[in-house]
Parts: C-alpha cells; structure tokens; sequence
C-alpha cells in the first residue's frame, strides 16, 4: 500500500489521512484470530479507546463542519456589505497643497497643506494641531503610531516602502514558510486610526532651524524631486543598513533586511535547484549551485540557514531530483567562537549541536575576506596562532553582520558637531538628538544609540551635588550625585547600586571625599562599563511607545498650559522626569524544528513544542488581525501542503 | 457612535461588527415605551426571534470554535510529522546524464537519461517507457497530465514558468483581490503524480526525421544554451502572445497573460495612486495616473476594469486622500459595437448597463491607433461614417485584444509546407498536427486550431463514397459521405445534420444526384460556415483531457500488440474512431461585485449571489486542493480586511 502511494506520487506527508481507513480492519483481523496472546485484552482496550476517540473526533469534525459552514456564511453575509456603491463629489482642495509656496534653505515646495487636508471637519481640525513627522515605519514608528492617542496631533509618515514589516519572519518568508505578503501592513491602514498622513518618499536632508524636512520623491517620470516637509516634532526611525567591515564583493551578497531582500532570496533559491536539475548542469556546477553560505552568526543568520534546511528535508526532498537534495550544503561562516553568541552558552550549544546532528557546516573563529560571484574566501585563525585561507564555492551568500548608519542618519550626524558615534546618531536619557533644537528631534531604534558616557555631563552633575562648593564631593554629595547620574544616564543604575563600595574604591588617597580628578577617574570607567542597547525590534518598538505616550502626555500639558496663557518654552522640563528605561523580555530564534529562548535568567531550547512556543509569541506580536490570521494560515497550509515550489 | 467609529479611522465595514452591541439596546426601549404604537408586537417579535437567531448563531459560533480547535489540533499534529530527519545517500547517476552525447542536426547535447531516471526502481523502469514530452505547464498541458495514468510513459514537461497559472482569475489578482500564489501550483507537484520529469526551459526549434525538440536553457551564468529533448510523442501547448493588430506602441502597455503581467499591474496600479497622492502631484498630473485604459471589451478586459472599479470604491475610498477616489476614471474602448460580443446579447446589455451606473467610460466601435507613454489616441467611427480621433491621458493600459501565435508555434508550421493558417498550428479532427509524422506530434489549446475546410479531403471523400463509380453521387452514396465528412470534421456535424434538404439545395439540375461540381459548391459553403473554436481555457482543458485518454488507450493497445508479437505501425488507425468533439458548458465573466453567464441557450446575470456562484464554478475548476484553500481564504481576508494596499 505505502510502495502504491509512494508509485502515486504524493508526498508521504499526505499518507498519514490515508491511515485510519485502513488500519482499523487489520488490527481487527489481528484481534480476533483464534490463537489470541496473553496481550490480546490490553490491545483490544486500545483498540475501544481509539474507536471512542475517534467517535469523539467524528463530533470534533462534525461540529467543525456546521460551525465552519455557519461562520462561512456569516462572512459570505457580511462580504455582500463591503461592496458599495458610494460616491466621492470633487472634494475641496487648498490651492496650497496643489501649488505649494517655496521655500527654507535650499528654495524647494513646502509642504504646509496636504491635499486631504479638508478631506472632512476632522481633518480641518487636525490641519491646525502640531506637526508630528516620523521617518520610518519598521518597529519604532509603530511603537510611536500605535501609542499616539488620536486627535493630537497632525501625524505624517515618510518612509520609501509603503507598508510596515514584521523583520523576525523574513528568515521563513525568504524560503516560502509563510507568505511575504502576511509579513506587512499598509502604513496607510495604521496612520488611518490617527487621521494622518503618508508620503511615499525618502529622507535625505533636515534644516533644523526651519524645522523642515527634506524628502526625495520619485516623481511619475522617474525623476528624483525634493521637497520639504515641516515638522514641530520629528521622530526618527529609518533603522540601519547592513555593516560591510570593509569586505570586497559585498554586491554579490543577498541581505534580508526587507520584503523586497527575501523575496529575491526566494527566487534565488528556487533558481538554483532548478538550475540544478537541468539536464545540462554538470556535477560540479550542481554542488556549486546547491551550496548556500550564510555570513554571521546572529539570529538573521541562523533562522536563514535553519530555513534553508527545513526546506530541503520537507519540500525539496520530495520533488526534486534525489541527487539535487544529496548536494545540497549549507554553510554558516562565524566571526565569533560560537554562534547566537549574543544569547546565553546553553542555547549557542544547543543551536550548535542542532546544526552538527543536521550536517550544517559551522565554520567559526573565521573571517570572510572577500566574496566573489562564484565564491567566498574566509580565513580562520588557528589554535597556535597560524591563519588559514579557504573558499567555498557557492551561488548564494547571505551577508548578515553587523549593522551600519543610513544616510540620512549620517547625513544628520554630519550637521551636529557633537554627534562622534560611528554607527547611530546618539540620543539623550529621553530619546532626544544631542545637540539638535531640544524637544524637536527624536531618534530610536538601530538608528539610535543612548548615550552611556557620563563625563560630558561632568560640570553639571558637580555643579548639582557639590552642596558646599569645596570642589570635593564628600558621601553625603556622592549620593545626590548617584541619583543625578541615574536620571541622566539611566542605564548606569545597575552599576551604581553599590554606592559606598563604589566611593570608597575610588577614594584613593581615602580622605572621605572624592577629589575632581578621583571623579572623573571614577565615570569614565562607569561609562565604560554600560553596554548600548541591541539593535534589535524589542528596543525599537519599546522606545517608539516611549514616545508616543511622551507626546501624549505633552499635548495634554501643553492644552493644559494653553488653558491657563503660558507657551510651551518649559515643555522639556515637564518631561524630563521619566527617561526611557528599557526592559528586556528576552530573545528567541529558530533553528529548524527547534526553537531557543532566552528569557532573562531563564534559557529554554527544545523542539517542536518550542517551535510552536516561537511562533506564538511571534503571533502574538502581530500589528493587524489581518497579518495574525494570515500567518496562522500560512503554518497551516505549509503543514498539509508543503511549500510553494514555484519560482516566481 | 458613528461618528465617532470614522473618526478613529475603522473602515465602514468594519463598524458591522459593532452594530448587534448597541442596536438590541435601542430597540428594547422602543419597545417598552408606554405608548405602544399598532405594531409594536410585530415588531417585538421579530426581535425575539432575532433573539433566538442570536442564540443559535452563538451555539454555531462555540462549536465552530470548538472545531476549530480540534482542527487546530489535528493540524498541528499532522504538522509535527511532517518534518522529519531523512537523509539522502549519495545517489547513482548515469554518467550519459551528466555528460550527454551530442546529436542531431545542430549536433547538441541529446538528453537521453535525466538526472533522475535512477533515483529508484519506478524510475528506471519508466525510463524504458516511450518518451512523451509535453511543451507547455496552461490548461492544455494540465488537462493531459491529469488524465494521463501512471506508469506508461517516461514524462518530461518543458516550460519556462515552473507553475501553472488559473489564468481566469488574473484580473482578480491585479489589484490583490487573490494572491499571486494563491493561482498556481507547480508543476514539479503535477508531474510528481506520473512520476514525470520537469524542464525548466523554452522550445524553440524542432527536428522531426529525429524526433529531437530544441529546449533553450538559461544557465546559471546567465547565457543561453540550448539541448535536445528527445521524444516519441510531443505534445504541443505553448499557448499564444497578444496579438499586436500593428498598433504602434504597445511596449507601454500592460498584458495579462501570465502571473508576472499581474505583479506588474498590481505594482503600476499602487504607484500611481501612491504618486497621485504624493504633495508635488500637480491636478493635471493626478488625472492622467489615475486614468486607466482598457484596450479590448473580451472577458479579460472587462473582469479586469470591473476590478479597478471594485479595489477603488472598496479600498481606495477608504485609506487614500478623497481627491484620488474622485479623480479615478475608467475607459473601456471596444472596436465592435458591444462589449463581451461573444457573450448573448442579454449579457453584454447587463455588463453595459453596470458600467453606465459605475461610471466606466465605455468607447465602442472604436480601434486604438497608438499608444504613447502617457497617452492612448483612438479613432471612433461615427454613424454618419466620419472618424473622430481621440486621446485619453493615461499611466496604464491594459492590452487585451486577440491572440497572435507564439515562436515555437510559428518555427513548426514554418517547417510544415501545408501549414497555412495565420494564428495557429492547424490540427486534424485527432489534433495530431497536419503535416507531422503521424500520431508523432499533437497541438492542443490556443497554440492550435482545428481545420474546418472540408475541400481537401474531397478526393478521399469521393473515393469512399462513389460506390459505382459514375462519377456522380447520388443519396444513398451522400449518405455514406456525411459519415465521412462527420467523421474528419466533426465540427461539420450541425451543419449536415438536414441531409435531405442539403442534398436537395445543391442539386440544382435535379437529377437526384450530385455531380462533382455541385458536390465541391457544397463542401465549400459548408466549411465556410464551421467557425473555430474560441481560444479558451475549457477548449484547452478539453483537448488536453481527450490527448490523454487516447494516449492512455494507445499504451493499453501497444501492450496488447506487442504481446502479440506486433509493431506500432498502425496505431493511427487504432484512434481513428473517436475525433475530438468540444462540448461547450457556457461562458462567464465578473462584472464588479456581479457576475454573467452564458450556459448553452441559458443566459444568466445577476448581482451578488450570481457573483459567489461566478467563484463557486472557477473553485471546482482548480488543480488542486491547495489552491482551493488559499482561493476560499483570500475571498474572506477580502471580505473582512479589504485588499492589501502594500506597494511591492
């Protein structure tokens, strides 16, 4: 029977529905035969219990049956409402928003009225309130957006990709687990709650003193136009570009950044298995094709390699020819001693273990020195010291180490002479740009990193604590002291908590104070020790819904103070009492069938159950219903019928 | 409460699921009211019955959840079998696959053995089987490959595309109605049922003394080579490209034949309403992008503006400045009087008349004279005979209008003296290829057309018929011929159904027999009257499925024969006896949230309920249970959550 299934073509996935049909009328034969054994009575118990279960099962489906058929209808019912026949009278149109005025430093349109502008009353209404423009609409934007009450505030989202993307499932949208199309929300659908507004362009310039935003449009003939978007708060959160260290070939790298980068991942992969299965393709030139090397070791790159595996065992196993699943290699090259090396020792063992029972080849300790079209050239250091040059030969290499500052936030860098960070624009305790008009410009996400060094901030905190003005800080000072650094630098708090072993360390000459030279000794290597935040979604989404509830509460104040005659020059004051402080929930990462956590001081590895453990969290961090159904759809499909093996 | 829900941005059909909280309320009060109006009992119990319609409506909800679950369950279940941990050995491969003899007469690689003829012992005893290649993954090859049964031929299907599309429901995809995805299947999981081979390539040349087909394969470095795929028996369903009516221009317009050509107009379609909406659009601009034209009043044409109509009230409307809905126009512009003109009349009135309440622009008895990047210009015929000409600004044109034959179909019947026919490769009443070997090669779908002249066979007709031989054919031996003629052109077969009165009409000296001349007169008229059958997907289909029974029924024949002892040479007469006859099952279309159908004598249109059962009839018609889900579910993510307004 299975040799018949196996002749018919179908994937032995699709064999298990055939079972039960058959199997009960064997046991059955087995049970009553005329030698019973000792055991007979135990099966045949088994054999009543699964008749039971499957009775209640027959409910189970029944019931699935009528509900899904109700539920169908009530949908069917409810489709025939959302066609309509409504009809748009020539709106009004402020001639502004059709021949805006020029302006600002470099004389381009300004955009003061958008054309829905006085689409309706509400928007008239939110025509007049403070200009909020984010650029973006990855994770920090939607923290911002889905915390920001409406009405508030005149909300502009400029970002080049119309739609917002949930990045930690492009690894299984890059080999067809799910659909790319379940990864992304139109921005307009989640700025529609707000009233706001949505510019398909790119960041590229900023005139801080006129408060106006430069945008590159592409316009209808291909031309690039610029033109400038003012803002009274501008939140920035355009993410990172990937980090090249300064290897050649990068071009020939996929990265898997965006929906766009899986999507070419996708065809890729496809591409070389059926490059690999044409009658033309010689032996060598399969293995070369059929070989994928993933660069990095981090989530990106594990999740991609356990993808590419999973791929090969469920689908292409099946349908492919057998000598295209013997050849295929998957190769993931480490800068680091281990991989996941950012998560706890017993998930980089588990995650290590997984890919050896899986004949992943890990390379660590290497560095990727060049890659080319056909090829990638990797040295690893030996124990003794000695350097090795190796290369693989390979038709896919995904490239993900490290990220790197985007142009706009250089370009934004370049304009504040105190901006020295090399790879995001530094912020302030508040999420606010150091050195840009204060309480105009934010920065979050993996565009921004917090301040951690505290000497800058050297004179005022003295000036705070030295009570007496003796230029020597004594316990009692000391202590104001910790609690000034805390608010300003809030991630040093950890590591100030021992606040009298602390001073005593570096009260050296031990006169019970500490002198200026003691001190900045003492929060230079203070600063030192604070780590900057990941760039990852956690720390983006929480630091956009810092901001958002900010401007909430600030445009409470500032009513408030509008109320009673007074402008807003203290509004900074007003907030500075709560700096953003971060809260780690943990890291998860899947690596083929298994999936790892790292959940404080809690790691957790396993397989399926895990598996299933990833995906729910991941559910639940949907930003639609839409994409929630859509994903759940997406593991149910791939669970009856496989992956899609087209390539398209 | 209405207000308020636009306010907070909800799509309208969003605010049905609020209603039921808030309306039983309402009317609970009237009710109860002291001064009870006449039919407050009535209406009291319509409310109770609604009551208990709620009750049953939450049972049908629970035990749908209920089953859900279970289903859920039973999914997840099911999934955790499905990755498992097979590893593939090494595999053996014939050396002749891998490095192919060279032959024929261009003297390339002759694919004698594919990579996988020996991954297991089926596959190597299919390798003995006489090859039968299928050129083509539509509706034809499609129709063949179901209905083929495993084990009697070594299959290999050539095809650039490695899926097969549901080509009637592309105009639902090109404005995200569908997914892409949800349309195709590949077609490695087609052939995996006949454990067949697949191709990833074009046929461009064919050898016929050779039986070799010229596959062109694009490499992994991207250069072109090309291979011979031998066969036995080749079947030919290439299909067909637009066909061009010399317009000049046509590279800026969009087709849709395939499932990249509705990718393309999904991503124009979204651009221009993402560029109309962008602040530098100046009015005039915002016009000519959101101005789409239609070239060609056929199904596809019209299903495709009904959907344009249908994604701006339903989606547009609701997320994009009011100025884009209002600017929005649709032009439809057909060269006969009518649009769907193969349609009854009673539907293309329907269809006109919606497009009329809609406000598409329909242009009739119109030809399209050029088309420039931003313009169509077209000339209308008036009734007094003059010609106006005519230009619509436009970002998109869509141009549907006829079908013109394919290269490979244009190479073969260049090859072919008697080949003649401008649009198609001519078949016989067996769609064998006129000219080719016969019983070597077959063409099915719009690739071929059917011959309906009866004069060519006139002699053979003669012979068979003229029982004395006098030269003249009187009744009985008229008689004889219409058997014949039934026989080579089934198609005739209404046209001779009246033997008496045909025979009688063209007996003009009445001499109760035909002379040759009289007998010429009437063939002639006769096959003037056979109009070809129309180039669709159920012409295809069931030509595909008639190739394969009679190749089912000639693998039966050959084993007997040779169990006998006996050659192949006569197997073209073993077939003779069945010619392939078309048999209709009606027409439909999608006209924007209604639907028309012409079925036989019956012609039907209607509005919603004709709509579900417009999709009713294409869910029967998919490949595969797969599809059928992901259809069923995009109808309802529809129907819940609009369509996607991502731009990708």
């Amino acid at each position: 029977m299975i040799g018949a299934t196996v002749r018919s073509g179908l994937r032995p996935s699709q064999r298990i529905f055939q079972r039960p049909l058959i199997q009960p009328q064997i046991s059955r034969i087995r049970l009553y035969s005329t030698d019973q054994p000792p055991h007979a009575k135990v099966r045949r118990s088994i054999f009543h219990r699964s008749l039971t279960v499957a009775k209640y099962t027959g409910y189970a489906g029944l019931s699935a049956i009528f509900g899904l058929f109700v539920l169908g209808a009530g949908i069917l019912a409810h489709d025939a409402f959302t066609y309509n026949d409504r009809h748009v009278e020539r709106v009004p149109i402020n001639p502004l928003a059709l021949h805006p005025e020029r302006g600002g430093p470099k004389n381009l349109p300004v955009v003061k009225v958008q054309v829905d502008d006085e689409d309706d009353e509400e928007m008239k209404r939110l025509a007049e309130k403070p200009r909020l423009v984010i650029i973006g609409g990855g994770w920090g934007a939607m923290g911002v957006l889905q915390t920001l009450y409406p009405g508030h505030y005149h909300v502009t989202v400029v970002s080049a990709e119309t739609f917002t993307t949930f990045t930690p499932l492009l690894p299984s949208a890059a080999v067809g687990t799910v659909q790319v199309r379940s990864l992304i929300e139109p921005l307009r659908k989640i700025v529609a709650r707000l009233r706001g507004h949505f510019v398909a362009g790119k960041a590229v310039d900023i005139s801080m003193a006129d408060r106006l935003l430069e945008v590159e449009i592409v316009n209808t003939r291909g031309v690039k136009e610029r033109v400038y978007v003012p803002y009274d708060k501008l939140v920035i959160a355009v993410g990172s570009t990937s980090s090249t260290h300064g290897v050649p070939g990068l071009e020939h790298c996929f990265q898997l950044k965006t929906i766009a980068d899986a999507q070419q991942i996708r065809r890729r992969i496809m591409d070389n298995f059926e490059l690999a299965s044409l009658p033309t393709t010689c032996a060598e030139e399969r293995e070369r094709l059929l070989s994928f090397v993933v660069c990095g070791g981090g989530p990106t790159g594990v999740e991609t390699a356990a993808e590419i595996y999973d791929f090969c065992q469920e689908d292409i196993m099946n349908y492919f020819p057998k000598a295209c699943r013997a050849d295929v290699s998957i190769h993931v090259i480490q800068s680091r001693e281990h991989i996941l090396n950012t998560y706890s020792e017993a998930i980089s063992k588990y995650a290590e273990a997984k890919f050896e029972r899986d004949g992943v080849h890990l390379i660590t300790n290497a560095r990727v020195s060049a890659v080319t079209p056909n090829h990638v050239i990797y040295t690893v250091r030996k124990e003794d010291g000695t350097i090795e040059q190796h290369s693989i030969p390979t038709n896919f290499t995904l490239w993900s180490t490290g990220i790197a500052m985007n142009p706009f936030a250089k370009r934004l860098t370049d304009l504040l002479p105190n901006q020295v960070h090399r790879k995001a624009i530094e912020v302030d305790a508040h999420l606010r740009v150091k050195g840009a008009p204060l309480g105009d410009i934010y920065a979050i996400g993996d565009c921004a990193t917090i301040e951690t060094a505290i000497v800058p901030h050297f004179m005022e905190l003295v000036d705070e604590a030295d009570k007496d003005k003796n230029g020597k800080i004594d316990f009692t000072e000391w202590e104001v002291m910790v609690e000034g650094i805390k608010k300003k630098i809030p991630m040093a708090s950890n590591h100030i908590s021992k606040v009298r072993e602390l001073f005593e360390l570096y009260d050296t000459d031990a006169d019970n104070s500490l002198s200026l030279n003691e001190l900045v000794r003492l929060l230079e290597d203070l600063g030192n020790k604070i780590t900057a935040l990941p760039a990852t979604a956690q720390v983006a989404s929480q630091q956009g819904k810092y901001i958002g509830r900010n401007l909430n509460k600030l445009s409470r104040q500032q009513a408030g103070l509008e109320a009673r005659g007074l402008s807003d020059v203290q509004e900074h004051k007003a907030t500075d009492s709560a700096p953003f402080i971060y809260h780690h929930l943990g890291m998860l990462a899947y690596i083929g069938n298994a999936a790892v956590f790292d959940i404080g001081d809690f790691a957790f590895t396993g397989g399926l159950a895990a598996m299933y453990a990833w995906r729910s969290i991941y559910w639940n961090e949907q930003v639609s219903a839409r994409t929630r159904a859509l994903l759940m759809i997406d593991w149910i499909i791939r669970g009856v019928w496989g992956r899609d093996l087209s390539r398209l």
